[in-house]
């Protein structure tokens, strides 16, 4: 699985892989792929720092990325205490009786909530990007919207590529304006932030609005299959989140959330703005549900149902409260339905593919096949 | 574009064309493909005949269809009066209230609505069996569920294959159990009714649900890429919609829906309740705006909402009131910028997908392609 992008930054298999897990992202390298570290649950720059080296480690060499949130918008002088104020209290209520109403425990004293999405505050991302400077990452993401100029220039003076998802081609134009490398075309069918136009009609609008820049094919793709849909459509390569979740490299502290994810069908996933204010496919859970229900108050916009509900989930997730737990996913997670090594989904991702590529030949009348 | 099933149906390509135009049914056989022609609109009989036996006359011998939508559960007895007094008379003033709104005029005196969804009712499509079973139609496709176990065994003593469309890989399951030979799989970017499993995850997981049955892949679909994506998702064939509607052979009776439908790009679709009382994707319009509203009184049920409606969308499309004028459409409709001859489709379709699977073959090493 060899594009002009994947030779470019010296990979075997156009295959980029975003995971928060620095064992996942190695094992992503070491298979011939690209891992990216996702930094948005990092809040203090020395963890960073720590799981980077970690990473680099163990890679063998290989290139990996990295992946912040950052918004291009930057608001001046405005801390997480000025943002927490913004939070009315009828929604602090709304999260304490919906825990109440699920027997949620409360943390101990003096103990922080492990889950935090600080990582989308500018001060908290320029400060990653630091740390993510003085090492050998070869590609910077940017999740929501394009990175501000000077960080797009400090990239490129350090060798590194920027990527930035886009759920329309008229996202993707702008970045191509901010001067980004590489546009990741992100389907309404993948986990985490989407639009809503899908995979299929989403990347060649994409490689065609953005041309000649390279697209990556993300939302959907779980497969071999996939992987060749998602190259016929154009993409350089694939952008898979969701499918290593339940790989055996993952450490998603909770078994009850693993069992969840290996449980869950496509049709198991809502798109729904309960965990940051933006709209986010996930698993469809109780807590989805609560802040969906037209009865309740609804959600706050981006930072502050984020912060609203940062030590909720992580009570949740702590406790393993079943009917809450979820974590952001595609609807590809109807095919994650064991775990495997991230080394064992590389292999079925390229045997799919070979398949795949028979097949069509086959349909095509090529079967004198080379 | 060869499978088992296009060589089964004895077509050069397989790509299913449904549309409500027999010239554009006629013009899709004639070409390679498979036109299917949807006889929701007719109300009675003798049209249908009489548009079937002018398809045959035109399609030089090549096998077409006919898409009915018959609902497998019956409800006895009930005619369309009873279920017009079902509706309430809030909605009838809504109706009423949103035309006045908008300045729609009335329809002269003892003119009848030309547009009436009444193909959905039992007798109604029936009745449209008995005129297809008369002629060489090759194939029956069903847009609600799996039809009625003595229509199956109809079918089939005439030796029509039987198709049936399915958002999800359960139902899927249970067209494979009723006896159905070919499953459509409907993704959520297609137009018309819709769940909400994009084409990317949908496709593969009904492939492997109904092994060996063969899958249409629909949704998405309107260029030689997507169809190549589709075939490498496993499918046997295509089944588009959107596309033909901006034919040169397409009579939408509307100049001004032509253009808003050339106009539009992908991210102008809602899956709405509006027309139907089911959730189907069609342009998003100041009309599925105000059923959409929370401040609304929201859609009634199929079938009710279907007859509530009927009369004010024949006024919308007479008098074409633009901000209300809309269509069933996929998100493919940002793909149509241009009024093409049919041929012209297929012929972009086929070298499109030679391109593509020229690219894939790229991607796997392949070059030396026969």
């Amino acid at each position: 699985m060899q594009t002009e992008l994947s030779k470019r930054l010296g990979i075997e298999h156009a295959v980029f892989g975003f995971t928060p897990f620095p064992a996942v992202a190695a094992a992503i390298s070491r298979a011939g792929g690209f891992g990216v570290l996702g930094a948005v649950r990092y809040t203090a720059p020395d963890e960073l720092e720590r799981d980077l080296d970690w990473l680099d480690a163990h890679a063998e060499g290989r290139p990996y990325g990295l992946d912040v949130v950052m918004p291009a918008k930057k608001v001046e002088g405005v801390g997480e205490a000025d943002v927490e104020a913004m939070i009315p209290e009828g929604h602090r209520r709304f999260v304490r009786d919906t825990l109440a109403r699920h027997g949620v425990p409360e943390l101990a004293e003096g103990e922080a909530s492990g889950w935090r999405i600080t990582g989308w505050m500018e001060q908290v991302a320029r400060a990653q990007l630091d740390v993510a400077f003085d090492r050998p990452v070869k590609l910077l993401a940017n999740a929501l919207g394009s990175p501000p100029a000077d960080v797009v220039a400090r990239a490129h003076d350090h060798g590194v590529l920027v990527a930035a998802l886009a759920g329309s081609a008229r996202h993707a134009r702008k970045h191509q304006e901010a001067g980004i490398d590489i546009v990741v075309a992100q389907g309404y069918e993948a986990g985490g932030h989407t639009g809503e136009i899908a995979s299929m009609v989403l990347t060649p609008e994409v490689v065609e609005a953005v041309d000649p820049l390279p697209v990556l094919s993300a939302g959907g793709i779980g497969s071999g299959p996939q992987v060749a849909a998602a190259f016929s459509l154009g993409a350089q390569g694939v952008w898979l989140g969701s499918l290593w979740l339940t790989t055996t490299e993952a450490d998603l502290h909770s078994p009850a959330l693993t069992r969840k994810l290996l449980a869950a069908g496509s049709g198991d996933t809502v798109r729904s703005r309960a965990l940051t204010g933006k709209p986010a496919r996930q698993l469809r859970t109780g807590w989805t549900d609560a802040w969906d229900d037209p009865a309740g108050p609804g959600t706050l916009p981006m930072p502050l149902q984020g912060l609203l509900v940062a030590e909720a989930v992580s009570r949740i997730q702590k406790y393993e409260v079943e009917p809450l737990l979820g974590t952001p996913v595609g609807q590809i997670v109807g095919r994650m339905t064991s775990e495997r090594s991230v080394q064992a989904v590389f292999d079925d991702l390229t045997r799919g593919f070979e398949q795949a590529v028979d097949r069509v030949n086959r349909i095509a009348g090529r079967s004198g096949q080379s």
